[in-house]
């Protein structure tokens, strides 16, 4: 794309994230307990609403007046499970878009199992690492678990084709963002080597997915790279005082609070 | 009420503060997921010792040890809803003070049944923002989940009514607070526009009520409104040197911990 | 110990935290909710990598591609139990080294008997306070729950005694810490008096003893004063500008990831 390509592509994040802090959506997010209160802060600092509701007896219920799902298998188990595909089941049946975070869906044969089945259930947007995307089109990841052991680049062609394939889109983080719908593909570039060093980053990421998603129905791509914009801006703004991973966990809930509307065009990390 | 009247009241608080860290009470709680960890510092801070024993299969047998109990409904499921009905009714049978705080009960028909169940095993205090507050008085709110919507000011009637009709406390947060177990009330000023823009400060707060009526038996609009003295002036505090809801969140337990006893009657909010 | 003696005894923490850092080994915890974050962020700080792996359904098949394996019981209830013991069996099985945290075993009959059961799979290492340690030997502890209410030195005969019956490593925590095999045993000096004021720095030792004791698989032992070692000078270190329990949490996790390999026999806090 030319620069002014992406500068275009860029004015529509900014009133996005503009839409988000006036509307307030409320995310409900399936999500594992390493990353509840970390990603619960992430979508309060970016301006909207964070409720985990998880169980069977409610979260389908809960879906239908949520303004997008976030669902996570980090700490995956058969009851959590079973209410993430009732919830998708109900998400998709009221319109409301949901984000499906794959993590390590490739590690155990619970996992592969489980996300096939949610797969199913037509998630509006996945996010993952390159290790997931790549294992999620069915090629050989180095990734042993959580920790992405491939690059971005070479996840790129896996995720055009779960893309097309799955009619969704494809969000592959690390140290460049890959994003696609197919057809539509951006890189997005910034952050720091602290995120993958503070645990959940991952997850409040694609919590935050779920916020732009909410005020972006009819353009999931849109929101999912407005979403990696804000991360990959604040992230580089955090780490220019951090010490370490600890410092750095908490400026970058500042920095998110903090991102002006218009630094989505003004420093657009789209490349 | 008058300067004096108000002065005279915050005298408790502060013999209440000094019990809190010279007894280190046992503060069981059955929160939720997302808070479970921001609540555990936040009792450590105040002085007192968390206990998050949940389980069906002790939690009752603890409530038994425990100087105060700590429900909170925020990530309710079916087997820690049977724990927490276990568990009060183990609490009331040793007269050990329970605090329930109903997190967005009027968001599902589970929730809005588990409150019922909750309520009538007679909790010595309730902590709840406005809008949980005009739900469970019956009233029309105007919240969609955790969040809330209305206006404290709006939420003392039903505060009131609550009081009266259970036996109970009812402390009302927000910009300002109130307190009141139907005969008495004060409001309670201070705190930050931060405190709601990190997630489990509410928590944080029933848990550190918990904390105050463990050492507060026979008075528990005293230890209400003396826990929620601490969390105005500290909330306060963090507010100055924070520069957002990441840095404010640390800060805020920094400033827990640093109270003075004397604070309470040197910079009391009570109004 | 001569001083020689422990600087020989600081020689092999130095390579081993060489040796995290460069295998990244996958430490697996099931742990309690209120510390999996924290705890993940420690392990990662010290830079290995760690899997929240904790459902029946998988976390047996995990523990066999884990580098080490974490048990620790602080929020535990019947299912998480059940997982608990098969995946230690399945680590058992497979060479896993495993280390348990045997949080307020002693607070409960749900817990004893659970104590029990696992304490029959063979942990490589127990770390525990000295009140878990002393009633794990049988012994009158002075705690109540989840806090230590007795001095390392009155826990050493009950670790010395527990590493000879069970053939493992038991480490105690506290102000100076104290390991053993049974044959040897040496203490830990440093660390601050801020750290069990934060929630859940128990825990996250007991995660980071897993990341050492996958790349000391042959010697259990110096992988655990390894582990406090690390403990005892990063502590040290984010006291100096820590102003309180809440700075203090995240400065530790700063200073862990800061921590040179040489600084283990530098400063070696071996006494």
């Amino acid at each position: 794309m030319t620069p002014n390509d992406l500068q275009a592509l860029a004015l529509p994040s900014q009133s996005l994230l503009a839409a988000v802090r006036r509307d307030a959506p409320l995310v409900q997010c399936l999500t594992n307990y390493v990353s509840m209160n970390y990603a619960a802060n992430a979508v309060l600092a970016i301006g909207a609403s964070p409720a985990m509701v998880h169980a069977e007896e409610e979260a389908p219920e809960f879906a239908r007046i949520a303004g997008a799902l976030v669902i996570n298998i980090g700490t995956l188990s058969s009851p959590w499970l079973q209410s993430m595909l009732l919830t998708a089941q109900a998400a998709k049946a009221a319109g409301t878009p949901w984000v499906l975070d794959p993590v390590a869906h490739h590690a155990t044969a619970f996992r592969r199992d489980a996300i096939e089945r949610l797969l199913d259930l037509e998630p509006a947007i996945i996010r993952g690492n390159a290790s997931e995307i790549i294992a999620l089109a069915g090629g050989h990841s180095a990734g042993r678990g959580v920790d992405a052991r491939d690059a971005v680049a070479q996840a790129e062609q896996s995720a055009r084709d779960i893309a097309v394939q799955r009619h969704t889109v494809v969000a592959v983080t690390g140290e460049v963002d890959y994003v696609t719908d197919g057809a539509r593909a951006v890189r997005i570039a910034g952050g720091s080597p602290l995120m993958p060093r503070v645990t959940a980053t991952g997850c409040a990421l694609s919590a935050v997915v779920g916020a732009f998603a909410a005020v972006s129905r009819d353009d999931p791509y849109v929101a999912a790279l407005a979403a990696l914009s804000c991360f990959a801006i604040a992230g580089q703004r955090a780490a220019v005082q951090a010490e370490g991973p600890g410092s750095f966990a908490w400026r970058f809930l500042d920095a998110l609070a903090a991102l002006e509307d218009d630094c989505l065009t003004r420093e657009s990390p789209l490349r």
